[in-house]
């Protein structure tokens, strides 16, 4: 029998961990054949060259294309989406996938459902119904319209995604991928982790307290995250403890954030400050289960955090409205807010798991639907 | 005070008449100007240059864009939906507008929604939140999803896009445009109708009975519409009354409808048939007004019928779903079942007109919302 | 040892007539590897969709690629080298050719010539250092200046190729392949050719005289096309003699050509007049071979009718410059002057066939020069 | 009398620097309208935003399109051609000039080069005519082959173009605007001129002996660009001089560059090491015209350096073949060639200044010729 194709877009390092663990279930099941794609920033040194991870994962690479139009703003970020659109085409059209699957909420997924929609090809979408701020919210939301197979990461995204008039039986709460990647692993730092990991600027020392900052612009304020970066490092610069900080996404406003940050590596401090320009998923997991506190605006510090008990202080909007455990402090774009609210997470009790985004077992669950699952091309509201 | 800039592309000769009346109104309007952009399927001489019935209609264009890349399959409809992001974010970066006002549901419309909303620009919709067949359907609620503020054209419409989530606040039910343009017209055919309006073919006596068919690909059949033309041709060779017939919509498929049209115009036949690339939307509603019935799958013999009480056959599954008056009798693709439905439709008494698709004057009152409303950039789902 | 892989372009009719006995003798060649795109014009049915020709003579095809932006004016012809080139180098960058054999002058071929370049993949050109007039004339010379091996079908363009500084170690004078296609083949008309082979319109007399016409648009005199034509159709009008019309290429203009030729078909007249979208290079042979003149502006009057000793009357800028035999009678666009040339090259005695565009042996040199030829990428002035 | 417009598109620092006083004359001209295109890298923050300068030095831009797609690869160069041909079409039909003027020999010249001659607008060249290494060099006179008009920076280049084919009746040697610059400027370092012009890294004193490095990627010798910039690390390493060292160009391989040099900034030493992304044209005048010798395979090394006087060691390939004067040493990519070179040059006396590159008034020259110059846009070939 012929295998059903599965076509996947990897886009960057965050959607290669919300799906890893389906790339490998799709791999391993006997009906299915993975049409892998990799685009956008995940072709980049400038972010990683997660290529070289997905090559070394040992993942079949079925195409490379390059759609990132230079400039991280809002113009050259919807440019972006057009020029993905120009180039998937034609990729769908010769690699013949029967069904494509796609991640959450940027752009880039914005192009594969267009994409694959308009060539009847059926969409299936993960973290689907989720809320939260910026552009994405919108975007994921539009995805939805166009998909298929709903794949959302927790039983409240499901009924989101039915009150919005999507077919109930095209809708499954399997959990997200993204925590199958972390579910059975040693989280334990091994020696000598922070040098071995890469990075650069000061020694970490592992056996000490430390924090980790990962902030993001928030593309529907844009021209506001240069003093919404500031904000943060003074808080950090205030509480005066060695910290580990990830490089920002690639999106309007990234300029701004990188070069606050290059100004703060290079300015005097008496505590460490080493930053990173990307982790593999299993590390990104030791390291905030191992730190005192997550800070920024991340949805691993909703959702990674939550599984693996990790307290995290969330600023501003750009998680705004996303379904969130006890392990989460909101704060705004303060530098004294941020300050107490990071003392205050650090010095809470140890925290409960929080299975809410998934227990582990989504990839394959999802791999099994996809070969099972007969969708219907026509899609019809259900009101 | 200076006065809001609206955005509003015109791409096909279908939009122009669904967003005249809205143009005039923000030309009149004292507190809007109009950025007009054309592209796709208007500036193209195989679909009847309607640039230049713009430019006539006395318009300034401020942009022209051209947007479609050749082969009317999926690829090539998705491909154009990739060409016209990236042109428009030039001219949206360039022309810098408050509000874009987009319309319906083609892939033109999703590409304005994605660039503007990307570029932080609020996004205005026409005709949201009604049901359709065909990938319109999924691409209509994606707009929806993108969009900032609603002008949907019915009742049932705004009440569906709440449930699908939106803001209460930011949906109006105005009526559609398209009917503001037949409200007040002499609906009576003057004297040599047929030749002064163009077309090819043989000569239609309009003191005689006649029918209008105008029959479009439907994207998500596509490889099915050769046969599903066929089924209508043969009806009307059985029928064997004069016919008038209108070339379909640029979409994947046109090509097969085409060659089936050449084959038939070709044939030998003891009736007169005529066939019209466009008609101006004036022309248009005279031209069904006075027809005995209107066959096919276009939305005129839905909307537009309703409102002047003209008996309409739908045919197959491209309306599927959209809100219909009591003028309208659904068949599927079989030529018996057509033939006796024209036969059917053509033996009724008056039809009463029908207003819910509005009364004539959504075009002004959509100006004035444009004019005063205070969207807000950053969307949020009610649930 | 690993095959050489040689990438080919085809990109409409014209194109597959000048390589297809290359393609044929690399598929032969043991040390030879055919990856064959097939894009532009080729893939349209428009055009006569040349893929079905392609994949009927039993070449497997790497990749398609929608590349023909609609409009065919100048502004979508400069579009379409762009987006040419964006869904080539993503071609060339998955597929890994050796090396990149182009073929003539139109913007496909510039757009081949650009991507392979600038990817480092050595560039094979044929048909360089000929004369014309239009936008091809530079062009063409434009693409000799990227590229690394040179293939001119004349024994005059190779030594135009070296003036102009090609390094004469690259350049080869072997023939034209179309010429190939046509010299060892049956030229006589079969039974019921003209029936046999399509077109629309009138009925031809195969035992009678007849004329065949072609005259594409000059894309360098944009907006004078229409009354170009005009003065072809009125001489043919007043020639009144059986006549088989070729639509033109798509090119800025065709639009306004295709047009006159409609009002032309549909026009009252008392001689046959047949139109054709497209031939087989083999019955384009047999129907110059045995017409009483070949009339208009194709490259086809000076080389295919060379070489089958055809008269041909060339008429107006299009081929200014190119080199051409005694068989060919040149003129302006003046219906007069188009009539009187008609005239004369219809009562000349037999002309005998002129080898200078090649004696039927090219495609197989080639392809012995492209698995043997060591080409170097950085390209030196002879000067 | 209308103006003649005259279109140029600015690409990046050095096409600034090498256009600006002809933009300056042409806003001066009474009979000349600039219509200024600004994309690229001048766009980019990681290129010193050009655009920026441009606004302060009073020139309205028309026009802002983003080209680059990112990924500095021969893929991506290839695709940015494309993309900013698709741009600068639109650009082209919407502004309309009479001519469109082009500078040099990079991907974005290119670009302008086919959109303007396609689209029927005559183009005009600067630097025609020139020999170098890399992928430029075929480039350069592939647009030779579709530019109307030129303006070649020396008698050598000029003299090469006519023997191309080119009509001398439109070549013109007026010498290089980019001397305009620095021809009548104050060459002293005011006052700390190291920390005002910005960098980054060590102070570098200026009344100190020092040397400028600028070591741009060889884009035909892609995958090489580390190896060779090591062999220049080692040998400034070896000089132990203080150094100011410009970041690469955007190109393929300028990654692979800029890993070096951070790793050689980051890295132990007893020299101060400055880095700078970028200059202003007269900034950069004087700190070569002060520097004790200027080292790399920039072109600044023979042409800006001739005209100061300055001596200079030329590594590699990159201005293989380009006209040269006395004041350049050419070395390999071997750290003991360059070291020996440097010190060389270093213990020269002083360097006659050579005007072989212009003299100081190129500028207002092309404007007057722009102004008066009758372009024929059907080219052909001299021979």
């Amino acid at each position: 029998m012929k295998k059903r194709r599965i076509a996947v877009m990897v886009a960057s390092r965050a959607n290669y961990g919300r799906v890893r663990s389906v790339l490998r279930a799709i791999n391993s099941h006997s009906k299915l054949e993975l049409v892998l794609i990799v685009g956008a920033s995940a072709l980049l040194y400038r972010f990683g060259s997660v290529v070289d991870l997905i090559e070394e994962d040992g993942f079949e690479i079925a195409s490379k294309i390059y759609t990132v139009v230079e400039g991280e703003n809002p113009t050259t970020m919807a440019k972006s989406v057009g020029l993905s659109i120009i180039e998937l085409t034609t990729q769908l059209e010769n690699l013949c996938p029967d069904i494509l699957l796609t991640v959450a909420d940027r752009y880039e997924t914005m192009a594969t459902a267009i994409a694959a929609s308009y060539m009847n090809i059926p969409v299936a979408h993960t973290q689907g119904g989720e809320l939260t701020g910026s552009i994405d919210e919108s975007v994921r939301h539009a995805i939805t319209k166009l998909a298929h197979i709903h794949f959302p990461a927790t039983k409240l995204s499901k009924d989101r995604l039915i009150r919005m008039g999507e077919d109930a039986r095209f809708v499954f709460n399997l959990g997200c991928p993204a925590i199958d990647e972390i579910a059975n692993i040693n989280l334990n730092l091994e020696k000598n982790f922070f040098l071995n990991v890469g990075g650069s600027g000061d020694n970490i020392n592992q056996y000490e307290d430390y924090l980790v900052v990962l902030q993001h612009p928030v593309t529907t304020e844009y021209g506001q995250d240069s003093a919404h970066i500031i904000e943060t490092i003074e808080s950090i610069k205030k509480l005066a403890m060695q910290t580990v900080w990830l490089w920002p996404n690639v999106d309007a406003g990234s300029d701004d954030i990188s070069k606050q940050l290059r100004q703060f590596v290079n300015s005097q401090r008496d505590f460490s400050l080493r930053l990173y320009r990307n982790f593999s998923v299993q590390d990104y997991a030791k390291l905030i289960y191992n730190c005192k506190c997550l800070v920024g605006n991340s949805s691993s510090g909703i959702r990674e955090a939550a599984f693996l008990g990790v307290p995290s202080v969330n600023i501003g909007n750009r998680q705004l409205g996303r379904e969130r455990g006890s392990n989460v402090l909101d704060v705004n774009n303060d530098r004294a807010k941020i300050f107490h609210a990071i003392k205050k997470q650090m010095s809470r009790q140890a925290i409960k798991r929080d299975y809410r985004f998934g227990n582990g077992t989504a990839g394959k669950k999802i791999a099994e639907i996809l070969a099972t699952v007969t969708p219907e091309i026509q899609k019809k509201m259900a009101y």
